[in-house]
């Protein structure tokens, strides 16, 4: 039982920056444009919206190449050579890509069953780990952060200064936590996202290759769940207050300053703005984008892009003004349903004395 | 303090198969078309949903009685005979009886205050269990099975091979988790559902004697509270997947290969077939039965029993097709409540014209 | 590693009892109508809806100064002297003074790094506490009660007899759970509410020097949230029941003997009678107070107070009477705006008929 016990998992180190030369190579693909980019290194995978210039990423699309800035990524996947500026690894399948990438960067790894800190990990002197808590091989902790009872770390975690995170919670590995902040319990960062292809009759699991990334000064409730990317980031931008029990799926792009209340659930691939805020219970579908300062009243349910500096009711959501009209009638159908009766009586009346008229006048005629 | 905390429970023991002679003895009923039952040993005790051929189970009406195929379970708790081939034991009150027998095979047990592993759960030489996880009294793990740091596994649980039980999940005693599931961070199997009679003005909690059972490949999300039954088992069936924060009450019957999207909400004894998709924060009423390929779109209510090979939306749930319609007029109301001002003002304009023209009718004739 | 690891927090001890002139003196406010109070002692601070008469509460405005009844308080924080029996404090601002005596009775206190049970915890004799369950400094906890494996309770919190806490429970300091309380597993008791200030851009936390009340019988179920109110009481009333997944936010008094079932949101500070019903995912907004014996149906919004002895159905709820007659035209909308239109097609030709028989009067006439 020993034996059983004390046995590490064997970890799979994370893959170290490649030259895009190695990237093509890693993933069978043809590298173009990479004129400029000789010494660039590659030091991560991510989607479109979530990737940076150290980032490959990939492009499935016409539509969602246009919304990548040339610059803005190291290298875009692409499925065939484009006339744009991209530096461009042409590879047969985009999918296939950025799985391999992220899998060099972010190899799967189990929680690993050590007791306490793992001996590789990098804790902060001033940094108060409960004894009970787990920390992960790799894992790096900042300065005055505190990890209380109960608490588990996976592996390769970057956890920032002046974080508090509560009991029960549960980080899996790879995901980034930036500095100053706050997880209140039993809330779960980072578990694989909801994803299944389906295959002669069963659901299958899409590999999940993915991190989060809680930029500076995110609180998150209790009993939060927030999954890890396909690929790359599931992303909750700086500032961002995040009330219990909400649902962030993989892959979503959470804007900066949001307020996210109790019970919202977001699907898969979304997008917020700035100074967004989401009121209790209100459901996003997945891959919809909020522009700045959306305001979504409570329990709506978004199922289409929302422009932003608006005040969205409803489900669907749609605009306040529009949705607060419908409302008011909605209240008014029983009544409307009577009027209608009442008013089809009406013109069966006029028509009878119509004929009537009519028929009067034909025979007067006669 | 040494004394109090090493302390362990007493456990009672699940019982072990009885003849029917002998359950209808316990329950003190009467055994009728048993002849051919002479040496069929009474496993279990379970709802007609969920009962199987080693089960005894109950039919509180005739409906119910109708429901449940001769032999396809071991006996029939009834309150007076019936003219059918099952082999029935008639009883003054059934669920008592169930209650009697269900407190036999799964008598109430709290989690025990050992630590790690207890010296009578039977683990599998290659199972990796973390030194910090709780396992109960007679229970049972399965080959290549992992359990992380801060799980508890209540007595006498049987959980298969290959599993993987991520940190914090808590099993409740009892429940029964086959091969190849996977269970992500806090979540809760099998706890007590939520069944309380009303009497001299206060809710008194009614016994769950139940359990829990995931079938083979069952993936659990994070923050996932699956109840146990009130006699016999909760059940999910075979590959199907649920996503984060989903509660799944007591004595459901989840069919097989079913998708369960986040924060969807099912209530008690309830019955989905295979091939089930419920997209995020839908809600199913109690006792309500899903056909096969169900579909339930978004946030929808489903209030009635829904035919399978369709799809559902709204709250009523309706059928796709009728719902997209009424949808379709609910954004047209504004307007429709000024089309029908409009129309009221030329009717009561018709009737005044004919007003008239009928009094210089009626002047010329006189 | 270990140095870090054994430090405990420096806990700052809640404030003993105050007379009324430390406490204005505390504050900076000014005595009125004290006479009769000279050997009273502030116990304690909470909101209109929490405070009795060992409290010092506040009114923010005349309507809530009339909704608490004189001598049900020791004192109330105002802004200006007001004509009424209440003994008074006059303060700049009612809120400051608040949370300086709520800060005095509750000091802020992060979870302690001591392993098990602090030895300044009092525990009944009896009381089980699993041995890698955490009590906190300060903490006590009655007769018979079970604490199990994993759960971690705060500093100065009071747990009575014969409560059952199932793992993975985490309480947040100076919490209140009276006897026979049952909380499942992965429940949170505690947590800072999500208060915030929208300052510069930024969101920046209020502070949240509340605690959490559970009354006598009170059964929680599994993964259930309620958050710590913001300067006294969140509280749930003794003998209710709630069900897995269930939110309540901060400031809410919930009522007695209610049944609140899976996946419901109250956002705070909503105040519920006795013997309210609350179905499945249905939302309260915040400052929302239900009369006794209300009933709400499932996935219904409550957006306005709502009378007791009723049914409400719906998002905005209102009565089940109203909201069934609404939905029952809902499903006929399609049908009638087919009507609608068939109707103006009548209405047109019963126009183009009286157009042509007055045109041949005038004709005639002419």
């Amino acid at each position: 039982m020993t034996e059983r016990n004390s046995a590490h998992t064997t970890i799979v180190k994370p893959g170290q920056p490649l030259s895009l030369e190695k990237v093509a190579e890693m993933v069978g693909g043809q590298l173009l444009n990479a004129e400029d980019s000789n010494d660039a290194l590659c030091e991560g995978v991510d989607g479109p919206a979530g990737a940076d210039e150290t980032c490959v990423t990939m492009a499935a699309d016409e539509e969602t190449l246009r919304g990548v800035q040339v610059g803005s990524v190291l290298a875009v996947f692409l499925d065939k050579p484009h006339a744009c500026d991209h530096v461009q690894i042409i590879v047969d399948d985009v999918h296939s890509a950025m799985a391999t990438l992220a899998e060099y960067f972010r190899p799967e790894v189990q929680f690993d069953h050590h007791v306490g800190i793992h001996p590789s990990a990098v804790i902060a002197e001033d940094a108060k780990i409960h004894p009970n808590a787990i920390v992960g091989p790799g894992t790096i902790i900042g300065s005055k952060t505190r990890i209380d009872a109960g608490v588990v770390v996976g592996a390769y975690c970057r956890i920032g200064s002046r974080c508090v995170i509560n009991p029960g919670v549960t980080i899996y590995a790879h995901c980034i936590i930036k500095d100053d902040v706050r997880i209140s319990a039993a809330s779960t960062i980072g578990a694989e996202g909801f994803g299944y292809r389906f295959v002669d009759g069963q659901h299958m699991p899409a590999a999940q290759f993915g991190y989060v990334v809680l930029e500076e000064k995110v609180d998150l409730g209790a009993g939060v769940t927030v999954d890890r990317g396909a690929y790359g980031s599931t992303r909750i931008g700086c500032g961002t207050k995040i009330d219990n029990q909400v649902m962030v799926a993989h892959n979503c792009q959470i804007g900066r300053h949001n307020l996210i209340c109790s019970q919202v659930g977001i699907a898969g691939s979304c997008v917020t703005g700035d100074h967004v805020i989401l009121a209790g219970q209100v459901g996003l579908k997945d891959h919809i984008t909020l522009g700045d300062r959306t305001v979504v009243g409570a329990q709506a349910g978004v199922m289409d892009n929302l422009e932003g500096n608006n005040v969205y009711l409803g489900s669907p959501a749609t605009t306040q003004r529009d949705q607060m009209q419908i409302m008011a009638v909605e209240r008014r159908l029983p009544q409307m349903r009577k009027d209608l009766k009442q008013m089809s009586s009406r013109i069966t009346e006029v028509e009878t004395r119509l004929n009537a008229s009519e028929d009067a006048s034909a025979k007067k005629a006669a």
